[in-house]
This record gives C-alpha cells, structure tokens and sequence, in this order.
C-alpha cells in the first residue's frame, strides 16, 4: 500500500511545460480516433486570420476527446490552449503537433468570419494565433539578412525519462526582417525566450508533401545560459502558495 | 505513514493558473523582506518600455528569493515568468502583484536602454510585457466610447480552499478603442480570453497616493458560459503524456 502511493507520488511528479500555445478558429475538420491501446485521439482543425490566413490541427487526448467530439462540427468557433507534442510516425518521421490541455467555445455573435475557401471552410477573423515561450538554440541559421531559423528545444511537460531528461519538442523559430537580425544573434545552446505565432510550413519532398509545424517569432530576447532555471526546475508549485495572512507584502 | 502519504497526495492537487504573464525589464531595486514567520520574499522591480514606459514589480519566494537577492543589482536586465497573486495589506486593502514562477538573466548584450528617468534608472528597450489568459467578468463598465472596463475574476493557481473554490485576483481589464467595444460587449459571469500588456495606474486617493495593477487588453475572445471547461477541471497533468508509441498520429 505505502510503496504503491509512493509510485503514485513519484509519477506525479511531472515537469511543467515551459511554453504555452493559445490559438483559436473556426473548426474545419474533426475527426475521432482510438489508438492501438484503445486512447480515444480527436484531431480539431482550426482556420483563422492573423494578418494572415493560417490553418492548425489541435489533438485532444482521452475523455476530453470524446467529450468534444460530440461538441464540435464544422464551422464551430474554438480557442484552444495547447503545448507542443511530437511523436514518430509509422514513417519513421517526427511530427509536431499541438495537444490541448483545455478547449473553449468561443462565442459565435464576437467573431467575424471570411469568405469560404477553395475547401468551404471559412476563417475566424481575427483569429488568436499566440506561442510564448522559453526554448534552448540548437542550431542557428542566418539564411538571408532577412531570415533566420533557429532550430530550438523546448520543454512539452510530463514525465522525466530513466535518464532524467523532460520529454521535449524540437521546432523552427523563424523570424524575418528585424527579428531576424535578433534572432540570428542567439548561439547554439543559447536559452531564449520569443513569442509569436504558429504557421503549418508546406513543401514539396521527395516522397510527396511535406508539412511541418514552425513558430514565427515576433519579439526575441536571448538570455544568459547561466540563467538560474536550475533553482526553479523540480520545485513543486506547492511551495508557491503561502497561506495569504503570511504574506504581507 | 499511509495517512501521511495520503495527505500529501491531497495536498498536491493543486489548481493550475488559468493565465500567464511574461514581464521583462532593467531592475530597478531588490529588496528582500521577512514574514513573520520568516519566509523570505524577494520584491524586484522592473523597468521597460512596450512602446511606452512601464513599471512593474514581481515578487519571488523561499529559496528563490534568496537565491536571486544576490545576484540582481539595479540595471540588470531580467525576465520574469508569473502569475497574479492577491493579498490583503495591513491597512486592510486587497492589493495584486505579481508572483515569479520563473526569473531569468537576459543578455545584456542583446537590449537596449532607455535615457535615465527621475529617480536615475534607465528602463529596457524594448521590453517584454505580455498577460495571456482566461478571466471570468465580474463587472462590465462601458465608460467611454473608447473605453470599457471589465473587472475580472482569474484563478491564480494552488490549493482550493474549505468550500472547493480555487485560489483567485480580481483585476480590472481595461480596453481602448476598438478593443473597448469587443470588451464592452462582454456579459456579466461570462468568460472570457485576453491578451494583453499590464500597467500600473497610479492616482490620488483620499489617503495619499494609490497604486493598481491592471491589464491593458490587446485582443479579447469572449467565450459561451457552457463553454465545457467543467471536465478539463481537476484532471492531473499526468494522464496527457501517454507513451510516445502509444499515439501513431
């Protein structure tokens, strides 16, 4: 009984997430699946504007994916909350995706809507189209004076591997003009903290279309690597909470 | 010692924050305070400017605060993840302030910095100022054409209390212009999302001068009431990490 809920406690003691994604649209697809294992995975996409017409997939995992596919249809405004997540296909491929920790309908009568689309769908405008975040540089490329792509590691939450390492996204921070002069000055191993918005990169592979999910940084500020993160990584957010007549300023 | 365990177990399910604040800036003082019962809390301010000038104060706790007391002096350029936090004074006044989850050294090679101000301190150019969240309005003021003021309820994060309620601040959300009339069509009880920036408006009150924490709205969604949060609620961050081979798409 004491060794099972020390299990217990020792799994639960996860790493936070050190991003955190808010994007919302217009439903275009939703589409329920059950894994292997009998996970039930419902996959949301999502179409808005941010300037730009733009077009995500949301992945809610469990009895938050039954619970909303049964809610949403096409057309349907939603904002969803969501932290990086990547897995290997059957491809042998690492995807990117986005999974949902909360999903919420937004309400019909604030949003303004485009014309269809070549598929019929229409866009949420504006749109919430939002990444911030903190990750590490691993490889930095000053493509042109007005393009840079840092390849970046972040965090994604759960549990630390046998290793003790967190589970973690790699992705394209790409940003253009004078974020890219930012940008390209980060180095490799560097930590950085940018926020900005998501865009499904499409291109032609060798084996047919390719997708990828990258972040387009509008705000950059690279931080020192003796940073100090170490003090704050595995302390619970317990602690944080003293009783309020303890704090009197 | 299962009692015990149990115990802890119940004590760690904790409420997450249902917003996020992303504050950046050249310190403007460092000051390192007991409670009575002697934990330390370290108050830090921080000067910036987001297209105009901001002030703000983040307040770390414990281990950090102390940790962090020596190495911040005035005109380090620091970044500070937090959440709201809300507590009464001794002159029996609520007051809010900002709770660091995060602090981290920004390098002050890639910031700029403003001309010294009154009191000597220069402020970081530019500066991160970001509130990203999900707040539930209390009280809906439509003052101006191009101004609305809705007082909002956010979830600060931590232990429910006797009655099951989650640790909260109410803080006014203050929109101008276009902002205002998206703000102004917000009902009463309903939620809704913001992103924004924060300020600190001072004014002259009966008893001498007066200091409020407020967020200046830059995009707002309104959400459904029903909007199914419900099930979100209360669920550990444990159950969304399956295995990686356990979730083919």
């Amino acid at each position: 009984m004491v060794a099972k809920l020390e299990r217990r406690m020792a799994e639960t003691s996860v790493v936070p997430a050190d991003h955190h994604v808010a994007v919302s649209g217009r439903v275009t697809e939703v589409d329920l699946r059950y894994t292997q294992n009998g996970t039930p995975v419902l996959l949301v996409g999502l179409a808005g504007e941010d300037g730009r017409p733009y077009y995500l997939q949301v992945k809610a995992l469990r009895g938050r994916a039954e619970y909303w596919a049964d809610r949403l249809s096409k057309g349907t405004p939603v904002l969803a909350e969501a932290v990086l997540s990547q897995y290997k296909g059957q491809d042998g491929r690492t995807y990117t995706s986005l999974l949902a920790k909360r999903l919420e309908l937004v309400d019909p009568q604030a949003v303004g809507e485009s014309a269809p689309d070549a598929r019929g769908n229409t866009r949420e405008v504006p749109g919430l189209n939002l990444f911030v975040g903190r990750g590490v540089a691993v490889r930095v490329e000053s493509r042109t004076p007005t393009l840079a792509v840092v390849r970046a590691r972040f965090v994604t939450g759960g549990r630390r591997d046998e290793r003790g390492y967190a589970p973690a996204a790699f992705v394209d921070v790409k940003g253009f003009d004078e974020v890219a002069r930012e940008l390209a000055r980060v180095k490799e191993g560097q930590p950085f903290f940018v926020q900005g918005r998501l865009r499904v990169d499409t291109w032609e592979g060798k084996e047919g279309k390719r997708y990828e999910l990258r972040v387009e940084a509008l705000f950059v500020k690279p931080l020192l690597r003796e940073s100090g993160g170490v003090l704050e990584e595995g302390k619970g957010d317990l602690e944080e909470f003293p009783p309020e007549d303890d704090l009197p300023f």
